[in-house]
Protein backbone atom coordinates (compact mmCIF):
# COMPACT_ATOMS: atom_id res chain seq x y z
CA UNK A 1 0.00 0.00 0.00
CA UNK A 2 0.95 3.10 -0.52
CA UNK A 3 2.14 5.53 2.80
CA UNK A 4 -0.27 9.01 2.82
CA UNK A 5 2.11 11.82 3.34
CA UNK A 6 2.15 13.26 6.78
CA UNK A 7 -0.17 16.22 6.25
CA UNK A 8 1.13 18.31 9.04
CA UNK A 9 4.54 18.90 6.56
CA UNK A 10 4.79 21.94 4.33
CA UNK A 11 6.50 20.35 1.78
CA UNK A 12 7.52 22.44 -1.36
CA UNK A 13 5.02 22.43 -4.30
CA UNK A 14 7.15 21.10 -7.75
CA UNK A 15 4.98 22.74 -10.10
CA UNK A 16 5.42 23.94 -13.75
CA UNK A 17 6.31 27.61 -14.21
CA UNK A 18 4.21 29.41 -16.29
CA UNK A 19 5.53 32.11 -18.54
CA UNK A 20 4.66 35.02 -21.17
CA UNK A 21 1.15 36.12 -21.41
CA UNK A 22 0.27 32.96 -19.81
CA UNK A 23 1.70 33.79 -16.93
CA UNK A 24 -1.13 35.71 -15.49
CA UNK A 25 -2.87 32.88 -14.30
CA UNK A 26 -6.27 34.22 -14.03
CA UNK A 27 -6.64 35.39 -17.13
CA UNK A 28 -6.74 31.70 -19.09
CA UNK A 29 -7.94 28.43 -18.54
CA UNK A 30 -6.35 25.12 -19.89
CA UNK A 31 -9.69 23.83 -21.26
CA UNK A 32 -9.34 24.04 -24.77
CA UNK A 33 -5.42 24.64 -24.82
CA UNK A 34 -3.84 21.71 -23.63
CA UNK A 35 -2.63 19.23 -26.08
CA UNK A 36 -3.86 16.47 -23.50
CA UNK A 37 -6.93 17.29 -23.52
CA UNK A 38 -7.23 15.97 -27.04
CA UNK A 39 -5.45 12.39 -25.73
CA UNK A 40 -7.55 12.49 -22.82
CA UNK A 41 -10.66 12.81 -25.40
CA UNK A 42 -9.64 9.74 -27.26
CA UNK A 43 -7.63 7.33 -24.57
CA UNK A 44 -8.71 9.33 -21.08
CA UNK A 45 -10.68 5.95 -20.05
CA UNK A 46 -9.61 2.89 -18.39
CA UNK A 47 -11.04 0.85 -20.77
CA UNK A 48 -9.36 2.27 -23.56
CA UNK A 49 -6.31 2.09 -21.84
CA UNK A 50 -6.39 -1.30 -21.02
CA UNK A 51 -7.64 -2.61 -24.60
CA UNK A 52 -4.01 0.04 -25.74
CA UNK A 53 -2.21 -2.38 -23.54
CA UNK A 54 -3.49 -5.66 -24.94
CA UNK A 55 -2.78 -4.44 -28.25
CA UNK A 56 0.55 -3.74 -27.54
CA UNK A 57 1.40 -6.88 -26.01
CA UNK A 58 0.40 -8.75 -28.49
CA UNK A 59 -3.51 -9.14 -28.53
CA UNK A 60 -5.49 -8.39 -32.05
CA UNK A 61 -8.19 -10.27 -32.43
CA UNK A 62 -11.97 -9.26 -30.79
CA UNK A 63 -12.21 -12.78 -28.64
CA UNK A 64 -9.25 -12.58 -27.15
CA UNK A 65 -9.13 -9.05 -26.61
CA UNK A 66 -12.23 -9.43 -24.65
CA UNK A 67 -11.12 -12.05 -22.32
CA UNK A 68 -7.47 -10.24 -21.70
CA UNK A 69 -9.19 -6.99 -20.79
CA UNK A 70 -11.81 -8.57 -18.97
CA UNK A 71 -14.40 -5.74 -20.35
CA UNK A 72 -17.76 -6.91 -21.87
CA UNK A 73 -17.98 -7.32 -25.35
CA UNK A 74 -19.72 -4.03 -25.05
CA UNK A 75 -17.80 -1.90 -23.99
CA UNK A 76 -14.62 -3.38 -25.37
CA UNK A 77 -16.41 -2.97 -29.08
CA UNK A 78 -17.64 0.64 -28.57
CA UNK A 79 -13.91 1.36 -27.62
CA UNK A 80 -12.27 -0.24 -30.49
CA UNK A 81 -14.86 1.49 -33.24
CA UNK A 82 -13.82 5.10 -31.90
CA UNK A 83 -10.06 4.19 -31.51
CA UNK A 84 -10.72 2.64 -35.49
CA UNK A 85 -11.92 6.24 -35.85
CA UNK A 86 -9.47 8.15 -34.23
CA UNK A 87 -6.88 6.07 -36.56
CA UNK A 88 -4.96 4.75 -33.07
CA UNK A 89 -5.96 1.38 -34.54
CA UNK A 90 -6.75 -0.40 -37.60
CA UNK A 91 -8.93 -3.32 -38.22
CA UNK A 92 -6.64 -6.09 -40.70
CA UNK A 93 -8.41 -8.94 -42.39
CA UNK A 94 -7.07 -12.38 -41.21
CA UNK A 95 -8.87 -15.94 -42.17
CA UNK A 96 -8.00 -18.66 -39.67
CA UNK A 97 -8.85 -22.44 -41.98
CA UNK A 98 -12.10 -23.08 -42.62
CA UNK A 99 -13.59 -19.85 -41.19
CA UNK A 100 -14.95 -16.78 -42.81
CA UNK A 101 -12.58 -13.90 -43.45
CA UNK A 102 -12.44 -11.52 -39.99
CA UNK A 103 -11.21 -8.40 -39.03
CA UNK A 104 -8.13 -8.05 -36.02
CA UNK A 105 -7.21 -4.81 -34.69
CA UNK A 106 -3.53 -3.27 -34.89
CA UNK A 107 -1.78 -0.42 -33.90
CA UNK A 108 -1.47 2.49 -36.24
CA UNK A 109 1.55 4.48 -36.86
CA UNK A 110 -0.31 6.96 -34.34
CA UNK A 111 -1.13 4.04 -31.87
CA UNK A 112 2.25 3.25 -31.56
CA UNK A 113 3.37 6.47 -30.17
CA UNK A 114 1.84 6.00 -27.11
CA UNK A 115 4.37 3.71 -26.28
CA UNK A 116 5.42 6.41 -23.86
CA UNK A 117 2.23 6.98 -22.21
CA UNK A 118 2.19 3.35 -21.93
CA UNK A 119 5.72 2.77 -20.08
CA UNK A 120 5.07 5.89 -17.99
CA UNK A 121 1.73 4.39 -16.95
CA UNK A 122 3.46 0.71 -15.85
CA UNK A 123 6.31 2.59 -14.30
CA UNK A 124 4.47 4.90 -11.95
CA UNK A 125 2.22 1.98 -11.30
CA UNK A 126 5.86 0.31 -9.95
CA UNK A 127 5.52 3.05 -7.37
CA UNK A 128 2.15 2.01 -6.46
CA UNK A 129 2.85 -1.64 -4.63
CA UNK A 130 6.01 -2.94 -2.35
CA UNK A 131 6.05 -6.25 -4.06
CA UNK A 132 8.76 -5.77 -6.08
CA UNK A 133 9.44 -9.03 -7.14
CA UNK A 134 6.54 -10.45 -8.89
CA UNK A 135 4.62 -9.58 -11.65
CA UNK A 136 5.40 -8.53 -15.23
CA UNK A 137 8.38 -6.11 -16.26
CA UNK A 138 9.05 -4.60 -19.69
CA UNK A 139 12.76 -4.77 -20.62
CA UNK A 140 15.35 -3.91 -23.37
CA UNK A 141 15.24 -7.07 -24.92
CA UNK A 142 18.41 -6.39 -26.12
CA UNK A 143 20.44 -5.93 -23.13
CA UNK A 144 17.64 -7.13 -20.65
CA UNK A 145 17.69 -4.17 -18.59
CA UNK A 146 14.44 -2.33 -17.56
CA UNK A 147 12.44 0.18 -19.71
CA UNK A 148 12.06 3.59 -18.29
CA UNK A 149 10.72 7.07 -19.44
CA UNK A 150 13.20 10.07 -19.35
CA UNK A 151 11.99 13.82 -19.93
CA UNK A 152 14.59 15.73 -22.29
CA UNK A 153 14.22 19.07 -24.08
CA UNK A 154 15.34 19.27 -27.95
CA UNK A 155 18.25 20.23 -26.59
CA UNK A 156 18.39 16.82 -25.30
CA UNK A 157 18.96 18.30 -21.40
CA UNK A 158 17.11 16.24 -18.70
CA UNK A 159 14.69 17.96 -17.56
CA UNK A 160 12.56 17.53 -14.17
CA UNK A 161 9.44 18.93 -13.40
CA UNK A 162 10.60 22.36 -11.17
CA UNK A 163 12.46 22.61 -14.46
CA UNK A 164 9.85 22.86 -16.69
CA UNK A 165 7.32 26.17 -18.16
CA UNK A 166 4.10 26.14 -19.98
CA UNK A 167 3.76 29.02 -22.46
CA UNK A 168 1.93 29.82 -25.43
CA UNK A 169 3.38 28.56 -28.48
CA UNK A 170 5.87 30.24 -29.94
CA UNK A 171 6.04 32.99 -27.13
CA UNK A 172 9.66 34.14 -26.14
CA UNK A 173 11.92 31.32 -27.11
CA UNK A 174 14.30 34.17 -27.67
CA UNK A 175 14.32 35.13 -24.30
CA UNK A 176 15.12 31.90 -21.92
CA UNK A 177 14.33 32.66 -17.90
CA UNK A 178 17.55 32.74 -16.24
CA UNK B 1 -8.14 16.22 -37.31
CA UNK B 2 -6.17 13.11 -37.96
CA UNK B 3 -6.00 11.00 -41.03
CA UNK B 4 -7.81 7.86 -40.86
CA UNK B 5 -5.30 5.01 -41.87
CA UNK B 6 -6.16 2.97 -45.05
CA UNK B 7 -7.61 -0.60 -43.36
CA UNK B 8 -6.29 -2.01 -47.22
CA UNK B 9 -2.66 -1.68 -46.76
CA UNK B 10 -0.87 -4.89 -43.98
CA UNK B 11 0.96 -2.72 -41.97
CA UNK B 12 4.06 -4.54 -39.85
CA UNK B 13 3.01 -4.69 -36.28
CA UNK B 14 4.72 -3.18 -33.72
CA UNK B 15 4.36 -5.02 -30.45
CA UNK B 16 5.73 -5.89 -27.49
CA UNK B 17 7.70 -9.25 -27.26
CA UNK B 18 6.77 -11.98 -25.19
CA UNK B 19 9.96 -14.10 -23.23
CA UNK B 20 9.84 -16.52 -20.70
CA UNK B 21 7.10 -18.42 -19.40
CA UNK B 22 5.14 -15.79 -20.66
CA UNK B 23 5.93 -16.17 -23.92
CA UNK B 24 3.01 -19.04 -23.96
CA UNK B 25 0.53 -16.31 -24.09
CA UNK B 26 -2.82 -18.29 -24.18
CA UNK B 27 -1.79 -19.42 -20.96
CA UNK B 28 -1.48 -15.80 -19.36
CA UNK B 29 -3.76 -12.73 -19.18
CA UNK B 30 -2.71 -9.40 -18.09
CA UNK B 31 -4.85 -8.95 -15.20
CA UNK B 32 -3.97 -8.21 -12.22
CA UNK B 33 -0.41 -8.73 -13.19
CA UNK B 34 0.32 -5.73 -14.86
CA UNK B 35 1.38 -2.51 -12.94
CA UNK B 36 -0.21 -0.71 -14.99
CA UNK B 37 -3.82 -1.88 -13.46
CA UNK B 38 -2.11 0.31 -10.40
CA UNK B 39 -2.01 3.03 -11.84
CA UNK B 40 -5.52 3.20 -13.90
CA UNK B 41 -7.15 1.82 -10.72
CA UNK B 42 -6.36 5.34 -9.41
CA UNK B 43 -5.74 7.75 -12.06
CA UNK B 44 -7.34 5.80 -14.99
CA UNK B 45 -10.42 8.26 -15.36
CA UNK B 46 -10.48 11.75 -17.77
CA UNK B 47 -11.47 13.73 -14.46
CA UNK B 48 -8.32 12.63 -12.18
CA UNK B 49 -6.01 13.41 -14.91
CA UNK B 50 -7.38 16.61 -16.10
CA UNK B 51 -7.23 17.49 -11.84
CA UNK B 52 -3.79 16.28 -12.00
CA UNK B 53 -3.23 18.24 -14.75
CA UNK B 54 -4.26 21.48 -13.48
CA UNK B 55 -2.18 21.13 -10.58
CA UNK B 56 0.78 20.40 -11.83
CA UNK B 57 0.45 23.75 -13.50
CA UNK B 58 -0.19 25.31 -10.52
CA UNK B 59 -4.04 25.45 -9.29
CA UNK B 60 -4.05 24.30 -5.86
CA UNK B 61 -7.29 25.39 -4.21
CA UNK B 62 -10.83 23.73 -4.54
CA UNK B 63 -12.59 26.52 -6.65
CA UNK B 64 -9.79 27.08 -8.83
CA UNK B 65 -9.71 23.25 -9.64
CA UNK B 66 -13.17 23.17 -10.00
CA UNK B 67 -13.10 26.17 -12.54
CA UNK B 68 -10.00 24.88 -14.49
CA UNK B 69 -11.14 21.56 -14.59
CA UNK B 70 -14.73 22.31 -15.94
CA UNK B 71 -15.55 19.47 -13.79
CA UNK B 72 -18.58 19.59 -10.87
CA UNK B 73 -17.76 20.24 -7.30
CA UNK B 74 -19.17 16.87 -6.62
CA UNK B 75 -17.14 14.91 -9.42
CA UNK B 76 -13.85 17.33 -8.33
CA UNK B 77 -14.44 16.89 -4.55
CA UNK B 78 -14.47 12.73 -4.89
CA UNK B 79 -11.74 12.67 -7.36
CA UNK B 80 -9.70 14.87 -4.77
CA UNK B 81 -10.89 13.03 -2.32
CA UNK B 82 -9.40 9.36 -3.73
CA UNK B 83 -6.25 11.31 -4.59
CA UNK B 84 -5.15 12.44 -1.33
CA UNK B 85 -6.41 8.79 0.39
CA UNK B 86 -3.47 7.44 -2.12
CA UNK B 87 -1.15 9.55 -1.35
CA UNK B 88 -0.49 11.12 -4.45
CA UNK B 89 -2.17 14.98 -3.44
CA UNK B 90 -1.74 16.43 0.17
CA UNK B 91 -3.78 18.91 1.68
CA UNK B 92 -2.07 21.53 3.39
CA UNK B 93 -3.63 24.79 5.06
CA UNK B 94 -3.55 27.96 3.81
CA UNK B 95 -5.61 31.00 5.56
CA UNK B 96 -6.39 34.24 3.50
CA UNK B 97 -6.58 37.30 5.40
CA UNK B 98 -10.07 37.78 7.11
CA UNK B 99 -10.87 34.11 6.26
CA UNK B 100 -10.73 31.04 8.18
CA UNK B 101 -7.81 28.68 7.47
CA UNK B 102 -8.58 26.15 4.56
CA UNK B 103 -7.04 23.22 2.71
CA UNK B 104 -5.27 23.31 -0.84
CA UNK B 105 -3.99 20.60 -2.65
CA UNK B 106 -0.58 19.75 -3.85
CA UNK B 107 1.62 17.28 -5.04
CA UNK B 108 3.00 14.79 -3.21
CA UNK B 109 6.72 13.05 -4.23
CA UNK B 110 4.58 10.03 -5.58
CA UNK B 111 2.45 12.44 -7.15
CA UNK B 112 5.33 14.63 -8.95
CA UNK B 113 6.38 11.56 -10.37
CA UNK B 114 3.50 11.19 -12.60
CA UNK B 115 5.13 14.00 -14.59
CA UNK B 116 6.10 11.65 -17.51
CA UNK B 117 2.45 10.44 -17.87
CA UNK B 118 1.16 14.08 -18.14
CA UNK B 119 4.23 14.78 -20.52
CA UNK B 120 3.57 11.61 -22.52
CA UNK B 121 -0.30 12.56 -23.11
CA UNK B 122 0.82 16.23 -23.91
CA UNK B 123 3.06 15.12 -26.40
CA UNK B 124 0.68 12.79 -27.84
CA UNK B 125 -1.57 15.14 -28.25
CA UNK B 126 0.39 17.55 -30.67
CA UNK B 127 -0.06 14.62 -32.95
CA UNK B 128 -3.83 14.86 -33.08
CA UNK B 129 -3.68 18.27 -34.44
CA UNK B 130 -2.62 20.03 -37.45
CA UNK B 131 -2.32 23.55 -35.77
CA UNK B 132 1.02 23.18 -33.96
CA UNK B 133 1.12 27.27 -33.76
CA UNK B 134 -1.69 27.42 -31.28
CA UNK B 135 -2.12 26.81 -27.92
CA UNK B 136 0.52 25.74 -24.85
CA UNK B 137 3.95 24.38 -24.82
CA UNK B 138 5.73 22.65 -22.33
CA UNK B 139 9.52 24.04 -22.24
CA UNK B 140 12.49 23.63 -20.47
CA UNK B 141 12.99 26.59 -18.89
CA UNK B 142 16.46 26.81 -18.74
CA UNK B 143 16.83 26.89 -22.68
CA UNK B 144 13.46 27.28 -23.91
CA UNK B 145 13.02 23.95 -25.80
CA UNK B 146 10.38 21.87 -25.91
CA UNK B 147 10.04 18.79 -23.30
CA UNK B 148 9.63 15.44 -24.74
CA UNK B 149 9.67 12.15 -23.07
CA UNK B 150 12.28 9.22 -24.26
CA UNK B 151 12.25 5.52 -23.61
CA UNK B 152 15.59 4.74 -22.40
CA UNK B 153 16.83 1.48 -20.48
CA UNK B 154 19.19 0.73 -17.71
CA UNK B 155 21.68 0.97 -19.19
CA UNK B 156 20.59 3.79 -21.19
CA UNK B 157 20.22 2.28 -24.11
CA UNK B 158 17.42 4.17 -26.84
CA UNK B 159 14.51 1.85 -26.56
CA UNK B 160 11.71 1.98 -29.42
CA UNK B 161 8.67 -0.02 -29.09
CA UNK B 162 10.01 -3.30 -31.10
CA UNK B 163 12.97 -3.31 -28.94
CA UNK B 164 10.89 -4.62 -26.08
CA UNK B 165 10.11 -7.51 -24.20
CA UNK B 166 7.73 -8.49 -21.32
CA UNK B 167 8.59 -11.34 -19.28
CA UNK B 168 7.49 -12.59 -15.54
CA UNK B 169 9.98 -10.18 -12.82
CA UNK B 170 13.38 -11.74 -12.61
CA UNK B 171 12.91 -14.59 -14.98
CA UNK B 172 15.55 -14.97 -17.86
CA UNK B 173 17.87 -11.77 -16.91
CA UNK B 174 20.77 -13.25 -17.89
CA UNK B 175 20.04 -14.75 -21.23
CA UNK B 176 18.88 -11.33 -23.27
CA UNK B 177 18.06 -12.34 -26.66
CA UNK B 178 20.14 -11.82 -29.41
Amino acid sequence: MVNETDTSTTESVAIVERQGAFADRDAWTLQGMCRMEHSLALIGTRSALVLLREVFFGATRFEDLVNRSGLSEAVAAGRLKELVAHGVLTRRPYRDPGSRTRQEYVLTDLGSRLFPVLVSLIEWGELLNDDHHSGLELIHKQCGSPVKTEITCGNDHPVALDDTAVQFRGEDRAQPSP
